[in-house]
């Protein structure tokens, strides 16, 4: 089965706001065993938008477009297809019914303009919009004169923007691809590792993988910063126990650099893992320049284990707060393993927290010195069993620097509080 | 002139990952004059890359590839467009000693597998990565033998990872385009303001721009968590002079609820202010968790305003570190008006700034009061002038709340330090 997907829109092609349609709804395609085999974006100007669709009905069994079912001059869609496809626009009363009701609810009046929302393709089925006005439409395009065999094709329409698309997807266009399209069995499973580069990763794991992949899994790997993706996915009656003895061996070759799975980010890992065992986190933060606090605080629930930062970016920060000495501070210079780990043991007594990090490094893109180019980090641990300090190199622009050093501060709590 | 974009990558088509090539690309493109006509993404598999391509190339007179270029299994994009245009790969021993240089540089040994990434098509323009292994490459294909007319286009494949691609695209793409294809007038220009809501603000201001609608320009907004932009754009022989009309008038209407331009940040804005003003800032964060630190400290340069800030997610930090008094958390509660005014004294003293700004409140989901619902935030500015505390009722989801809070702070040091 082929699906493809039409966002439409100049916002788009002006690169003023970014498509969150295409992965969400790639997403969910898969999800119910459909991946999405193209995606096409255009501005929303009337030969565009057919000539695209055109194309994509001429490949797809499943065609969704996005955006212009709005009640503004640019919202086009609607009308150009129905002329593509011959058929007569004509006013739904249900539809009515709902905008009236829409607007009655909010003490307001039904502004003119709606008018044309109303306004539905002959033999189209209709979803009303459950967030706003404009309702969804679906067409069965039979016989389809656009492909060469004359197949039939689903043509389905959603409006654009996302808190009306993804409801109106999930109650009307999931169960209507469940219907009309045999559920193809797809699964996908990530494992996400850190602390080994790209090309290492693979070659880690890609022998060991190879009997599977002549069973028709499929791998991808994905780097990020401070992070590496391996994908496995496979479709049909073997995807299940394919993907699982994937899963098995990757786990098995990367151990504790698996840090979690699927959407997991390490800082979630970190929040459930030292709940679990009732410990606290205390930071000193210098390059990293308060990157490790925030991320810790995206978690709901981190202020049941996270005591506190304490971002020092000026030297007598570090005294003051940490109690840094001063000699060491004159002998050494900031980034150094030993202020490091004065750093944490000062985190540590001062919040009275388990485990204390400490980051101090060169973010760049000054300041680097011979012995200690611009990407220098040291990255100290203080817990019941002292501190340790490691040095890093982590030569990337400065916003990849403080998110790789941040990930490996996380990554260093994951292991510690799990030993 | 045309221009297409073509992503490959089975993690897009499967949702995994968020395309935001697509927008970074046409932004660039059309601040270069050239708005793009199509994007289209495709999973790396042989023939649909090959596909995607040849169907750019019928139509674009500029191509840009993203994706495909790596080390992994998976990335083919390279191989598959020298197959198809009929080009031998050839070893490349700048790229070669870049690679090694590049893995020498962090101490470990380059992996075998980069060897695919030496090899570039013959005739190819190769480019480089300032900030990575995989170089990019344009081919100026000619004749141009899939367009009906053999005009010859440019096909240029960049690497898939953002923080290669970006820095590639300003150092070495933009050139070329600039150099190979004839400028078009196009302009736009986005004012971004702060404070007021997205319908209020065009309240505001449409009426007032209409005259300059009817002589060709068009008007965007765009509301971002904490900002929302009011974006203007002409093309043609008038275009610069009514964009400058229109932002005159902008300005005039929203004054110093404007806080910048196009792609300022307003964390960017706040280490300018303050550099050129020779002030020091100082932060106590709760409930923003280290976000307005982090913000302030991506931009280059901050160290020299910003001294720290102290993260005190704990009651009892907010006492140790700066000073909050027991019995006025006792009596008011962590999130209240004068825990803010103790801890902005608090951190302004501790750290000897000239400005400190506190943050505490619920970010939620759970904690919220019915005096004090979710979404309440305590916010003080100490100064030379003295304290003074705003409550703000910031309701959105834990993300945006942090996001919004930290807006709002770091607009407060704005105006502080500009009046």
């Amino acid at each position: 089965m082929n699906v493809e997907i039409v966002n439409t829109g100049s916002e788009l092609m002006l690169g003023r706001v970014l498509n969150t349609h295409q992965q969400w709804l790639c997403r969910r395609l898969a999800d119910l065993g459909h991946v999405v085999t193209r995606q096409v974006a255009i501005a929303d100007t009337g030969s565009e938008i057919q000539t695209a669709v055109r194309e994509a009905l001429s490949r797809a069994d499943l065609v969704i477009t996005t955006g212009g079912l709005g009640p503004t001059s640019d919202d086009i869609t609607r009308e150009l297809i129905a002329e593509m496809l011959g058929k007569k626009l004509i006013k739904n009363l249900d539809v009515l019914a709902h905008i009236e009701n829409f607007f009655a609810k909010r003490g307001r009046p039904r502004p003119q303009k709606t008018d044309v929302e109303t306004m539905v393709p002959e033999g189209a089925l209709v979803f009303l919009n459950p967030t706003g006005t404009a309702p969804g439409l679906a067409i069965r395009v039979e016989p389809n004169l656009f492909r060469a065999d004359k197949t039939p094709s689903w043509l389905v329409m959603l409006p654009g923007p996302p808190r009306e698309l993804r409801p109106m997807f999930d109650v009307s266009i999931a169960p209507l691809v469940k219907r009309e399209f045999a559920d193809e069995i797809f699964v996908c499973r990530t494992l996400r590792t850190t602390g080994i580069g790209e090309s290492r990763v693979q070659e880690m794991v890609a022998d060991e993988l190879q009997p599977l992949v002549q069973r028709g899994m499929e791998i991808g790997y994905c780097a990020r910063p401070g992070a590496v993706d391996v994908r496995l996915t496979a479709s049909g009656a073997e995807a299940v126990s394919v993907v699982q003895a994937g899963e098995a061996i990757t786990q098995k070759v990367f151990g504790a650099n698996v840090f979690g799975y699927d959407d997991d980010e390490i800082e979630q890992i970190v929040v459930r893992l030292f709940v679990e065992k009732k410990k606290t986190i205390a930071l000193a933060e210098s390059c990293t320049g308060g990157n490790i606090a925030h991320r810790l605080t995206n978690v709901p629930g981190a202020s049941g284990i996270f005591l506190g930062s304490v971002v020092t970016y000026a030297d007598s920060a570090k005294k003051k707060f940490l109690g840094v000495k001063p000699e060491t501070l004159a002998a050494h210079g900031a980034v150094s393993e030993p202020v490091a780990r004065e750093m944490a043991l000062g985190a540590r007594a001062k919040f009275g927290s388990d485990f204390a990090i400490a980051v101090t490094g060169i973010a760049g893109p000054s300041g680097g010195t011979p012995d200690k180019p611009v990407g220098t980090v040291f990255i100290a641990l203080a817990s019941a069993l002292g501190v340790e300090v490691r040095r890093m190199q982590n030569t990337w622009d400065r916003e990849t620097f403080k998110q790789v050093t941040a990930q490996q501060a996380l990554d260093w709590l994951r292991l510690a509080v799990s030993a």
